[in-house]
């Protein structure tokens, strides 16, 4: 990580945390000396504990081949200044441009996976191939969370919600239900 | 639909307009003539066309077995007015309450298959199962979304995005980078 950068280790089991409002990440894969980085949009939270998710990577892409064979990627969460930086990304292919290079992306060191991390994200969520049994039929990749990390503040990020046809929405403001909750189901 | 309401027809394959930005949505069941309701956070698209898409229904839910015997839900995307209702059948379930009459929510019948529509929420993906090899390992459901309808307005609806702890991020405002897309990318 940059030594500029303070990053907070946060539980894997929190990783709904991130995903599940639905933000799109930008995944990042290393194999044979290189790495690649794509937007993706179509992901879920399946478990908690193990922490366990689910993501599209569509066939075709290079990232596609990179992380069947890596076995490894991060999801890393960015906010709305990076808006077209993760636009570029997601119109543009490995095999032609340089996208860190191009688009201003920085790279870091993963801290659990042989990846990049992007230390312009709000979070960074580590993850190894659990379960390849979906690939084929759905390009569906099923991971385990290893590590994440996560900036301190703000507390209320803006994350970007692409909702198709160029159209992005941005995470609006926080409002708490506590009250209704049953206690078992708050916590995470 | 209820005489006074107005939906539209969607394409199916455009269901990633109402779940890729990762809203709450409202499950709707039905079997042996009893209808079920639950809050469901974790779902994603998976491929346009045909439109498929998945959603995990914890098992020991009434809806988990519903869902597994009729083989046909609705999933119903509520706007932020509904806040306190979805968080209370989210909190709930169907062997004590009846859920649709202890908090407010009206029934209609679906276009496509054997279920409730919630004319309240914005949007209602009709779906079937398709595919359940994966629901005994992650309780993962893949769906074929077979019908779509929403109201044309508001045009940027305030969804309810769920980020663990009770505490739920409001869809903001939209913002365009159409310019920056390829053709290809558009349209849908």
């Amino acid at each position: 990580m940059l030594a500029s950068e303070r990053f907070d280790s946060i539980p894997v089991s929190h990783a709904r945390q991130f995903l599940e409002p639905g933000p799109v990440v930008l995944l990042t894969t290393r194999h044979a000396g290189r790495d690649n980085v794509m937007t993706v949009g179509w992901h879920q939270v399946l478990e908690f504990t193990p922490s366990i998710i689910s993501c599209v990577v569509s066939r075709g892409c290079r990232s596609f081949d990179m992380l069947r064979a890596s076995g490894q990627c991060v999801l890393n969460v960015p906010t709305s200044d990076m808006l077209d930086a993760v636009v570029r990304v997601g119109n543009s292919s490995g095999d032609e441009v340089d996208k860190f290079a191009a688009f201003g992306l920085e790279r870091a060191q993963a801290h659990d996976v042989d990846a990049a991390v992007l230390p312009q994200c709000h979070a960074h969520l580590e993850c190894r191939l659990r379960d390849d049994r979906a690939v084929e039929r759905y390009n569906l990749f099923i991971l385990e969370v290893t590590h994440i990390s996560a900036r301190p503040s703000p507390k209320e990020p803006e994350y970007l919600h692409y909702s198709g046809d160029g159209v992005f929405m941005l995470s609006g403001k926080r409002v708490s239900r506590r009250k209704l909750f049953r206690p078992e189901m708050l916590g995470f």
